[in-house]
């Protein structure tokens, strides 16, 4: 059950069945050559629509833009800052939190979103104890690649090729989700690795083609779907357990 | 052309034809008893990208949550408080910009965002300007409900019907868009309107089933496509001005 | 009866008879080579005292200093940034709301306010409300320029020489006001107008004397006085029409 | 020479005199039964005009609204909270000082405000130095009611009555300003005083009728306007040390 | 009793016997070519826990960093904006107030954190009222270097060598209570003073090796046990007053 | 070398050799019945200087209060909120940034600061960088409890009973650093223990006396003294090979 395509009295009736809401959070950022600008979104949110249809549980609308400013001087890439973004997660569970929602998990696509998500966390906590609004409410974040399954197969897949970043299992989801919108391009060898992340123009000097230490063309939209299925497959549980 | 769908190798030689992007933003609230939650985003969006497929212009990922405080006493709305929208507004742009973006094209679906996304557009000039980015950025906001093509079809097809929240019109483009989510419900007579907008509890008091002045029963997808179509060729024109 | 110029237990007398109270805003900018940088502050508290000379309604002390980014690349321009503001007049209200206000009427003699206006109605609705203070708060602004009576007279005096900024109508106003305070200085021909409203350096490129397609050499305090007495007749009747 | 009622070109010309500008700050509080609520805005207006006046210094517009928050349980009183009242200098000094303004002198009428003006002037100038505007701007208060001619003829005429808020020195002054509103009420015996200030109920419940030690009722324009002629000559001159 | 060396059991058992708590705060900065740079915290931790001493009273930990933007020419200073320091205050006494802290007596060693923790106690009373935490919080600051018996003892050793920063008596103190950290360097003659405070670049060319009129040399740990000493005793016996 | 003992002759010269520097970062919050208030606090300072010694770096003074909200339902803790946080820390980097450090090391000793703390860390890059002071700014954070050496000797000492807060590992070390601060009290069986950390109240109803999963009883000196020479050890090579 998607919340952008159901009416506010189905939410309503939701509500009495359910307090739990998952919201999936992606980012908007270079993912290397051939890798989409939107992948770390389209992951999660693919995913996130994947467990809301497996369990019946409901999905808001995509978080498209996280905390991504160490990949701003890739030109596309757009972040907020990390004190924007805790208030607009702030935002969004008072919203939430109103209207009885107690129980948020966050699908994540992008690790440099869960700092901040994190932190958002604790301020929203506060913020709704403060108010009067709830001191019942409940938060988490899975990421979707760390999922064990998932990290276990994209390790039988690609080994050392996976990377951290424009890896190829992320962009093998997106091959799946969006077929027609498979990129190619010369991918420089050896690919960047290593380095610590820092602000942006230290990480494009870094990593010049905006890969660390991955391999995408070993994807395939056929990992796609399977890695695809098992995220699906194991956060659904996770959901189930964190529902209680 | 979807930034989400593209590379950032792609973005940095569509910079060098152009310094435009289109932004979609919606909202996620209430639409009556009928009306999807998305709606305003699903409106902006379909008619962003097909903006954008006319006129190859890039575009970027909705912005999904707007300005919808007074919404808020309907469950499943979801709001930014302007502050941080123009936050929101802000990170977006000042991304963008550094990127070598400068004009920046609103497609809005929603009339509660208009005042606060003007806000952010001041904010973001003199931020900018202050951090020595650029005196030249530009932004415009263009909604597509005010449209003269489809006002005028929106007023031929439903009258006095169209009213001012949830639509018969913007449901109709939503019905277009996702034909397998068309709700119905019972449309209590008569329908609220008339009342100045304020708080969230006075505005549900005064709107009791969320439309104002609406009557959505009156949509078709066949309406939508339409409403969908002069839409797109209406902004297109517009934003092809704003380029200069 | 003026805030400024009454006594607390004064206003606690009038808080029994009436929880409504106007606030005039105008702005300190530039108004061309011979308008006053005070004209949109001195012409919202000249008409809101009329008003409330009027309808004996309270008047609190002026907003001298809005929004006016945009103008702030000519000398003698003051703004406060729209997220400033906000909080401005969130403070303001949550002040007057403890004390029992309810209906905030602010005059308004700047369109540059109207957007960051509205935003801020929607923050401290939220606001007063999140603190328990109250859900009734009601706030409107009344732009005095556009009262039908005024548009139509301004109309007949100026025809297309009214433009947009530093009008003759609102500096005959200042005439009226402050007859000692008649400006002259060469205007050039012709004057600048249809440009988009940017950032400020833009703005001065742009509109170079700071007019905005105005002849504002055509006013007169006769004019001002009758452009006055019908904005506060017109503005009296909106006032009471609001407090119901 | 009034900001306000000069043009742009007239700030344009000043500037090559003097980077100087003088703003009178007040506040909108409780001033005892029988003191206007604008004491101390009327006070440091009056005489930074007079100062204006006296040595040809522009003159921004008033600042009505201060710090206030501990009267705010008295009906009438408006605050900035500090953490508002920052930005608001800060803003202002910044359109100013993007202008060529270096030196800026306040005249202040409350006590109040002089803690979180002082912790202003330290983030402006921490503020435009980052921004890269200027490192040589300078901002000094003034205390009208502080200047040791003041002082000590208030000290003459009221000895212990003078008290320390809703003064007799203060009411004066509005009496000379305002002749027409010179209000009476029955002024309790004996006035509270010696209580430290805290929050707003607290001060409400310490100071009952809003005097701190005063008696008002000794009070006389003609005293007023001593007082007034002592503050302007005096802090002329300090103005004149300032500008160096 | 200090706080940090506490359980949470203690601090409940302290409760039932006071509400009241000591809140050490300094700065650090430079203090001129022989003064360390944590002076400020290191006089007013040291005072303030042999008042605690004195007295039984709960002592927090001390604020290392305050507000010194104007130091910060001078490399190893360190200084939050007057905003952040305000919402440092506001979260340290509700974090407390909520646990049942009711009296906050802050031990300053630093005259330029002064008006910051005013503004703040300001922000905080009405946050805490605003949340409906407490009407009743109460702040007082009291610093060291101001008791009377402080000030007379340090005129009476250095006379006008005194001066206003990196004071003989300030330095003395450090001397006192890290005897093993007594440093020695040219200090030039004749020292400057009399410049006042702006921004941070200014400063230190008015003030090119950091001290303020002072001759730090003066200073012996012997003059520091006196003066601790006068602190301790003076200072015990305000807070016993204060808390009433 | 430590910042606060030190002169800002010293600091400058410092610069000369590295622009590396050690911040120690804590929290005061409850730690079970029996630690202190102030056990991390107290274990990242005395580690910092530790390894500050070790390798002659210089040591900033001990952030005391971190994030520590979840905890503010015990007496005695105190917490700053993310969002300020990020305030605290990117106002210190900035002060140390523009004197030229750029290699920022923190010591942690509190799990619930490290995802704040990262996000500060981007806050400040981008900060930094938008500031024109510097692109080639440092942070990294080093949790002395995670040090591989600390973590196997926790196991072998304490195995199951380690726990995750108030453990015997973190009390041992404040066991040696205060030995006359030894607290006994009875420690309730079994102890909660694998609950996830929501909100304050939920917290403390989860974890009554605020241990999670600990058994303090089991800490020593002798232990103490262990853990922090090996925790000395591995942060200083750690240090190291951060500087390169």
């Amino acid at each position: 059950m998607l919340l952008h395509l159901s009416t506010w009295l189905e939410v309503e009736a939701y509500l009495e069945q359910s307090t739990g809401i998952i919201l999936p959070i992606g980012s908007t950022e270079q993912h290397g050559p051939t890798g989409l600008i939107g992948t770390d979104a389209i992951c999660a949110e693919a995913i996130a629509q994947g467990v809301g249809a497996e369990i019946e549980a409901l999905v808001a609308p995509t978080i498209q833009v996280g905390m991504a400013l160490h990949h701003t001087a890739f030109p596309g890439s757009m972040s907020l800052r990390p004190s924007t973004m805790i208030l607009v997660i702030r935002d969004y569970l008072t919203s939430l939190a109103k209207a009885g929602f107690r129980k948020f998990f966050f699908i994540n696509g992008h690790g440099g979103n869960v700092a901040t998500l994190k932190a958002a966390f604790s301020e929203t906590y506060d913020h709704l104890s403060n108010l009067g609004i709830s001191n019942e409410v409940q938060c988490v974040v899975s990421n979707w690649y760390m999922c064990s399954s998932v990290y276990q197969l994209a390790k039988e897949l690609y080994g050392n090729q996976e990377g951290s970043h424009a890896t190829p299992s992320e962009v093998a989801v997106t091959q799946y989700v969006y077929p027609d919108f498979i990129k190619t391009a010369p991918l420089s060898e050896p690919v960047a690795k290593g380095h610590r992340i820092y602000g942006a123009i230290d990480f494009r000097r870094n990593y010049p083609d905006g890969r660390m230490g991955s391999n995408p063309a070993l994807a395939t939209p056929e990992h796609g779907e399977q890695l695809y299925q098992l995220a699906v497959k194991e956060i659904s549980r996770e959901y189930l357990t964190f529902l209680g």
